[in-house]
């Protein structure tokens, strides 16, 4: 399955996308948060699919997408998982998973603005794979995490360096602004994906291609992640894990290069779609 | 007011703590959530005692206490608050706020067990002032910091010092294990606390003073602390900010002192009451 959220921010109806089209799920009446996904949703989903097939209400392209998930108990995000962007950030190899949080909040649709902070000049893009967790996860051995992922979907992780890296202390101070999270179009369960490293991942700034790799390329990879992860905190259903992204960000150019008003950001990863936002300077409103 | 929040871990019942007796506030129908702070629930909760005072069921002191708010959007942390603390780590004393997140589901209840992690060999205490965010906060001036804040709380900001310090990267991953978060025992509502800035705070193990300190050492206080974060990411009704812990955390020491297996740690902050945790070593169940 495909599973899509649309509408209006904060108001956002569960949906579903088969053969490109998407379709009305709120029949289901639930979306797609913790509850969801710990009372074995994606299981109910289906067989209400089964049921209801045929009956669907179509979705125009024209309406909203919202993240393809619910606001989640956390978002936790892998740093430097790619050897190539750790080291054009100047950054060694990482020996274990460097991890860092988003704030929740930063979560917005795929194709949402991307709302560049209030005394931002280096805001930044960062195309990643996400993957969304389907159960409880605590001590998870490796040999069995996959059991414990619902699916995965496109992730542009922004980030504003200097927020990030010349503010003191961690990381988060400059990845959880508001609509820093663009998270879809849709989240694909793991039967969609033939083999989830091996997926093409690229991003554009403008038309021109500035990231351009494969899932192959991860250092640490899901099922390494999810245990990892979960010997440190217990990993609740519906919470969002973002793998980290490949070289090509704006801070590895010499001169650096971040986003201003009007750019356009489009990102994609082989068979979870793609995404586009545009970079618009922040206002009170 | 001072909230409590009362029973199994999970399904804790909203309560109010009146000349030191606990009662049972669950007819007003609210948990002390993000929908509670958000519809000033406050207010609400007060009118609600007013009309019903007198005729409270008393909870008795030996039924569990829950961490005093329920699971928030985020708890932010802020690192290295007091200067003396920064110069016992051997950290510099920061020029802006060190922030960084705790899972959420760390949280517990005040006089919860400590549960010691796998492999965790360096588990430490931290007594902190917290404080609950009473309305959603975006680019908040200092001047109107303290309308945002519903009220304080007592916090011990239980820390693995290996996987914060030695695991690479930012400092989430010893701080958010099941059980770091003892919360409480009850949330002040401001009006409830003379001056803030001026309240003794302590901390003992097995009967030892560790920690012996005042909120007047804060480097980083209240207003600047919600103006600050508010800068870089929205805070919810409901979440939790931690401001940082004074001298004599077990890092602190030389050689260094952590808990083990049925150490008992002690904590207060004047006017917010005080908890009490036993360490317990991780088995599976």
């Amino acid at each position: 399955m495909k599973l899509i959220r649309f509408g209006e921010f904060g108001k956002e109806k569960p949906g579903v996308m088969i053969e490109g089209k998407r379709y009305d799920a709120s029949g289901f009446g639930e979306d797609y948060n913790e509850q969801f996904f710990e009372n074995d949703g994606l299981t109910r989903l289906a067989a209400w699919l089964e049921s209801n097939q045929g009956t669907l209400t179509e979705v125009s392209e024209d309406v909203r997408l919202g993240s393809c998930v619910a606001r989640p108990s956390k978002i936790v995000c892998i740093g430097l998982n790619f050897a190539d962007h750790a080291r054009e950030t100047g950054a060694a190899i990482p020996q274990e998973p460097i991890i860092f949080f988003k704030s929740t909040t930063a979560l917005s649709g795929p194709n949402d603005d991307i709302i560049i902070p209030r005394n931002s000049v280096k805001t930044d893009w960062e195309v990643e794979l996400a993957f969304v967790i389907g159960k409880k996860a605590q001590y998870v051995d490796e040999s069995e995490a996959l059991d414990y992922v619902a699916g995965y979907c496109l992730h542009n992780d922004v980030s504003e360096r200097e927020f990030q890296i010349e503010r003191g202390g961690n990381w988060s101070k400059g990845k959880g602004c508001d609509t820093f999270a663009p998270m879809g179009p849709f989240l694909a369960t793991q039967d969609e994906i033939e083999d989830i490293n091996n997926l093409k991942m690229w991003l554009t700034v403008n038309g021109k291609t500035f990231q351009n790799s494969n899932t192959d390329q991860l250092i640490f990879k899901i099922p390494t992640l999810v245990s990892y992860l979960s010997q440190f905190m217990t990993l609740l259903p519906g919470d969002i894990i973002s793998t980290g992204t490949p070289p090509g960000v704006g801070l590895g150019f010499n001169p650096p290069i971040y986003l201003k008003e009007g750019d356009v950001v489009e990102l994609g990863i082989e068979n979870l779609g793609s995404s586009k936002q545009v970079a618009k300077n922040w206002s009170r409103n």
